[in-house]
């Protein structure tokens, strides 16, 4: 298929992509720093391991595999345990020996908690998991780590600078990164692709195109659409019936397609340099004093960010709908988290009439007409197109003094670790927004002035 | 089939029937008065139509059937011609015979124009149309005149209190009538009902459980619904294509069979007597200054109220599209006339955002994405669902705004007759609208407080 577009010549893409390479690499010096804290991380868990003989080490991941981003360095190690551990005595020994093994440390929390730490400088994560024969046989998703790196190891090389393009263009696009904030590709998806399609720029001239019923099969070089796909599924080549873009959203997939063709236009290196998020303060007033948005801001909880943006966003679906059941019409909804959490609500009215239509039955119900007309008399009766109608007193005519009913009384389906958070919080509207400086990027980028 | 309601017993409902029978019936003056007026046109016109011999007049209609309501007396006259005559010889020579033939007189129009009167007092219309052989020849609506009579007259005898009861009771529920203003029930159709259902008790019990897919074929004396019916069809006896319910909009229908189902709860003579419209003016004044109401008021054309009440409606659906269009959500509208024309609106916000949302295209299509990149530049653009999305600056964010815009600049696609009216007309709102005091009892209606 050709482009209904003029791609331009190969010639400069690749002169652009080569100029790219270099801000994606990292420099000696970070390799350096980085081969130091790795031997020193062997060392000392090779030391630590005598005790236990049957578990092993391995460097996995992006480390591993020398597909990692100089802003991101950090070693994974995995220790591999029998099968005949349980869970409870590998979490606990994985501990001990990641808290021995590390200068500095805190925990961290995935399917089961692990460490993380520094050795030498260097950010070092600890990780338990089961060194299994066969991948049908895991336990949790930590154990499908080791097969994925086999699998990617020996077919990435000497494509890693085109993953870390891929995984640059992506971070720059805002959609690098599984996680529930994002939404987005994960490294190992990052990897899939540039094997899959055999190169950075090919991976974004196929993207180009790419439509959300498709599935795409790195194990077998092979794509196709399915019929009735809501999103891509690219078939993990360690575990066939598992999606490795299940966490992708259909948004942050148009978001990297349309980047894809903006890139292949008008090629040029500032799809690789991280953006500084910037607003015009004077503009971003006007807006948010002549529209009719809402937000809601609340302490942020100490809960893990997956858990949080799970949550935040379940808080922002129920209001969402409290407010349509009112029949305030939300144009966009969004939350976010910095220092604090934030909801936000834009909607079409910020008032509404004090009545509101109630709906009867045909006339051609004899029972319920009859019902109807005894229950209903706070208002006169009429009828539209047959159907029985009246007006009833609306409860809130005002957005805001909604969204303050629903933080103060609808705060307990609102995610358990943060309803406590949102019932304390307060409903601040138009320009009283702008206090929140940490929120004027993602504001701008919600209204549309970003 | 037996109802679900107690149907009060038979004693009780004939005992009001037999009380109510007095309301409907001309006292004995009006009769005399009457006959006195139906000697002396017949005298007149065997006078007039010597030059004629071949024109005969008739008297037809209500007052000739007997089935005339006091409050209604007027004297159909029907010249009929040979078919020989063309179309403006009947015209020419009906309105000369006509105007010689009464005291007062003015033209009124239906399919042609006719003379409308008065002789000793009471009102008169003569009316010209052809005599035919067949319906099957008919010029116009009016021919069909002396076929219903035929059909009616004798059928009719005996039922001709139960008739004006049925009018009467319609009346009183406003659904009398198949003008355009009322969409009810025609004279000829409260006589069809009765004769099919032998009086106007059983008319009441039928109506009650009338279904809108409901067809009536009075000449077989069946009834029967039929599948995808939208309103239902009475068979006139005479022309058995015809709905002689044509006009009947579903709301008088659904009007009416609330009030068969009401009367048979609680029959009282109640029904039988015309109300004067009553509101409460603290209450009107309270719900007129609380919610979204705008009114249009202009001069009455001089134009036959079918003509206005058909340009009323399309004006006022005019102006409701383009409210809906502008995202302001009607709740209701309405029109009446009066001394003044009135187009009434009620939204459920007066006020709507600055932007409005503007839709592109799914993410896959490449050609319209990138239209859509390099065309939207106002605000910058974002997915919904993987599709483009971005907000527009909207030209009226006030619905009082809008729908003066509305009258001032398309107001030609409002009705020929009343195009130029609106133009010049005034855009009212909350409590502005008092001033019209004509206009009280209609809004009351209107905003659910009648």
């Amino acid at each position: 298929m050709m482009s209904p577009f003029t791609v331009k010549e190969m010639s400069e893409i690749d002169e652009v992509i080569e100029r790219a390479r270099e801000l994606v690499e990292p420099d000696s010096n970070t390799i350096e720093k980085a081969r130091i804290a790795e031997k020193e991380i062997e060392a000392r868990l090779k030391k630590l391991l005598k005790y236990y003989p049957e578990i092993e080490f391995r460097f996995l991941g992006s480390y591993a595999r020398d597909t990692w981003l100089p802003e991101s360095l950090e070693i994974d190690v995995f220790l591999l345990f029998p099968e005949s551990y349980t869970m409870d005595e590998l979490e606990k020994i994985a501990l001990e020996i990641g808290i021995s093994a590390v200068d500095t440390h805190e925990l961290r929390y995935a399917s089961h908690p692990y460490v993380h730490g520094t050795v030498k400088g260097v950010e070092i994560d600890i990780v338990p998991c089961y060194r299994l024969s066969k991948i049908e046989k895991i336990k949790s998703a930590v154990d499908r780590t080791p097969f994925h790196h086999k699998w990617v190891k020996e077919r990435v090389k000497g494509k890693e600078s085109d993953v870390r393009l891929l995984k640059r263009f992506m971070k720059v696009t805002g959609v690098y990164g599984a996680e529930y904030r994002i939404k987005g590709f994960s490294g190992y998806l990052c990897e899939l692709l540039v094997i899959h399609y055999g190169s950075f720029l090919n991976t974004v001239k196929e993207a180009a195109r790419w439509k959300r019923n498709l599935v795409i099969d790195p194990s077998r070089k092979k794509a196709h659409p399915k019929k009735g796909l809501e999103n891509i599924f690219v078939i993990d080549p360690v575990d066939e019936k598992r999606n490795v873009a299940a966490n992708l959203s259909i948004n942050s997939l148009a978001r990297f397609v349309e980047a894809c063709r903006l890139f292949l236009r008008a090629p040029s290196p500032d799809y690789f340099v991280p953006k500084t998020p910037s607003f015009d303060e004077n503009r971003l007033r006007a807006e948010v004093e002549g529209r009719f948005v809402y937000c809601v801001v609340f302490e942020r909880p100490p809960v893990v960010e997956d858990n949080l943006y799970t949550q935040l966003e379940r808080a922002e679906k129920r209001i969402r709908k409290l407010l349509e059941e009112n029949e305030f019409s939300v144009m966009k909804s969004s939350h976010t988290a910095g220092k604090k959490c934030y909801l936000i609500f834009e909607v079409l009215s910020g008032q509404v009439s004090p009545v509101k239509k109630h709906y009867g039955p045909n006339f051609e119900n004899y029972t319920n007409s009859m019902k109807f007309i005894e229950k209903n008399r706070e208002y006169s009766r009429f009828f539209e197109n047959g159907r029985y109608m009246t007006y009833r007193r609306r409860k809130f005519t005002e957005a805001r003094d909604l969204i303050e009913h629903a933080i103060r009384s609808e705060y307990r389906s609102m995610g358990k670790d943060i309803s406590e958070f949102v019932k304390k919080g307060r409903v601040v509207e138009r320009s009283e927004i702008l206090k929140y400086g940490e929120l004027k990027a993602h504001l701008s980028d919600f209204l549309g002035v970003g």
